[in-house]
């Protein structure tokens, strides 16, 4: 049997944000917004299910999520129903996966969701367990732990060699949480200025509260099949997975595979496969989701991605040719930055609202969007994930 | 491009049993042994890893552990690298997975991996965080808790409606300890007599010591590889992925699918899909592992994979037809039984001793074994997993 082309065909999201519901009823939410962008489809006809979520073994003391997820939504699946956990790129691991498991014939309809109950009240349990998403036996035995301090390392030494500057960094922020500003799904509503981002208080300098993503609670559900039937189950236009990548280098810290800590040579690995993959390049890309859990990381992104010269990534942003009207797109939906980031559930966030661009119904629509790019980032910079995905002709 | 046959070309497994070693140091032990099955392989040509692991986040205090697993390993994944909870399955999920990945071309070489630490000294530990594999929300809820209660009701359901026997539980227990009496990595190398099993110490009636799995630690690996890549890394005869299927009807107790407890629809719903990707029928298995994780199971599964009718599991194993010399030889290296079970590595013991089986070179062999199956429940039973190999002609 010759391998089958695979569609993205519906998307959904529950409220993001500090929810008083646990992880089932939010992944129920998502499901059934993901479900109705698709009447036509018969959940007797869902034969798949990957849930990413890291968390959810700790904060809701439910492992082996999978098969309860399935059942709140109401489907039996009978090719693959299991969890995924690579941490903030567990989305889109799932939808990677799912990708081939249709691509070959082994499932045919597919739905991968993700998502994480992280808000506690007692904010030492927030932190205490996301220290164990690090290289617990080295980073954690020598005091590397939360990402915002790394994140900083990251900062200073991009300011250093490139001379980005603070401000560099608050565009990122204005620019995403603008944008994020109209989206009813995400953690913020409310865009702020430069002023606002400049005085927020420090978290680890150069990072202020505004460059930092927050702690969110949420879900997010999306449904691949393959063309054919992605033909008789929606009118709107086809939008197929093209390019696929994730890569990991590393896990230590001390074991860094780049120059510097400014230099993603994990980051290209990825690019460089998922772009030969698709056989398009960075200048082909029309719109891209990147992963902004800290304004820096959106910075470097553009650089290794190969939106624009390595050291450029702060005057890309700023002189706004990640914005609209400018020569790529980035985080149209308000990225991580503004949306917040429930680990399992960014990468499908991600692939929705991509779905919604380059179908041309995105709440902020970069016109006449093609191609697109998504990209996660794991844990302190240890893994990255790449997709991209092209409209039918 | 027409999609690609895979193959399982080496496996490995650590030492299992009460272990003073990590999970990250188990699953070395393991893969070392699978890449030394496959000389020829240069590890810079593995570019995928799945991790099979459901407790690593709490037991090991390491969520995102693939990463870890990859640098400890020596490989630089770039196709995928997570990790998966299907909690017992998880390891046959990600040989599912990887297949699909593999045959679709989304991936070349894989390591798909598993284990768990799982003993503590503390056993309430062991008992509290086991408890987070049921579906909380409900049967936990109404104290519907540890597997062993829920397996002695299928047990009694079983011994009332089809006149089965204490003895023929027993047999299974004798069998699967005999058989891995030999078996130099399980966690025990004990043969059992049935007047031992008769008079070890009740556990949840009718179930007693000897009738339940143990709690172990241990990691597990196989390589997975396409066919021409795969005749280029090894001389042994080629074993092929040729059925899979992973079906989810339920996750509450009280949703149950089948007709009472001792009928696994869902197992039924599996097996059923996985030979008709396979093109074989049950009379068509030389060779079997099936999820004994308790006595009773592995008769029930005896009877919805198909091996017998349906109530003729007891006699079926009593009769020595399970067993080498019989109709159909079942857990040849002593299944969970013998070797213990840490969830996400069973599955990958499971294709390990499939493979060494179909290419002639079991410690305890079937002669001329073509076809074999594996078999794993989740769980309080709510998913049953399912894989089919097959031999070169």
């Amino acid at each position: 049997m010759p391998e089958r082309d695979v569609c993205i065909i519906g998307g959904g999201m529950s409220r993001w944000g500090v929810r008083e519901a646990s992880i089932i009823d939010m992944a129920q939410e998502a499901a059934k917004e993901c479900f109705d962008e698709v009447p036509a489809l018969k959940k007797k006809d869902v034969d798949g299910l990957l849930f990413a979520s890291s968390y959810c073994g700790r904060r809701s003391f439910q492992v082996n999520i999978a098969p309860v997820i399935a059942e709140r939504i109401g489907i039996k699946p009978t090719s693959m129903c299991t969890r995924l956990d690579t941490l903030c790129a567990g989305g889109s691991s799932g939808i990677i996966l799912a990708t081939g498991l249709i691509k070959s014939g082994m499932a045919d309809v597919v739905v991968v969701a993700g998502g994480e109950k992280l808000y506690t009240p007692q904010r030492w349990e927030t932190y205490y367990s996301e220290l164990a998403s690090i290289d617990h036996d080295w980073d954690g035995a020598q005091g590397m732990g939360l990402p915002p301090p790394y994140f900083s390392m990251t900062a200073q030494e991009h300011m250093k060699r490139y001379g980005t500057t603070k401000e560099q960094l608050g565009a990122v922020s204005v620019k995403n949480r603008r944008n994020g500003s109209t989206n009813p799904k995400g953690h913020f509503q409310k865009a702020v200025t430069m002023e606002e981002v400049m005085a927020s208080r420090v978290i680890v300098p150069p990072l202020s509260l505004f460059d930092c993503c927050p702690i969110t609670d949420g879900c997010a559900a999306v449904l691949l099949t393959y063309e054919e039937k992605a033909k008789e189950l929606t009118d709107r236009p086809l939008v197929y997975i093209r390019g696929t990548a994730q890569v990991s280098l590393h896990s230590m810290s001390m074991n860094w595979p780049g120059e510097h800590l400014a230099d993603w040579l994990h980051l290209r690995t990825a690019a460089k496969r998922a772009y030969e993959m698709a056989r398009v390049g960075p200048d082909d890309i029309d719109v891209a989701m990147t992963h902004d859990c800290f304004t820096i990381s959106e910075i470097v992104e553009m650089e290794d991605l190969g939106f624009c010269k390595k050291g450029e990534g702060g005057p890309f942003v700023e002189s706004g040719q990640s914005d609209f009207g400018g020569k790529l797109p980035v985080n149209t939906d308000g990225g991580l930055l503004s949306c917040g980031h429930p680990f399992g559930a960014t990468g499908i966030r991600q692939a929705r609202e991509m779905l919604h661009q380059l179908q041309g119904r995105a709440i902020r629509q970069v016109e006449g969007a093609e191609i697109g790019l998504t990209h996660n980032l794991s844990g302190l910079n240890v893994e990255h994930t790449i997709l991209i995905y092209g409209r039918e002709p």
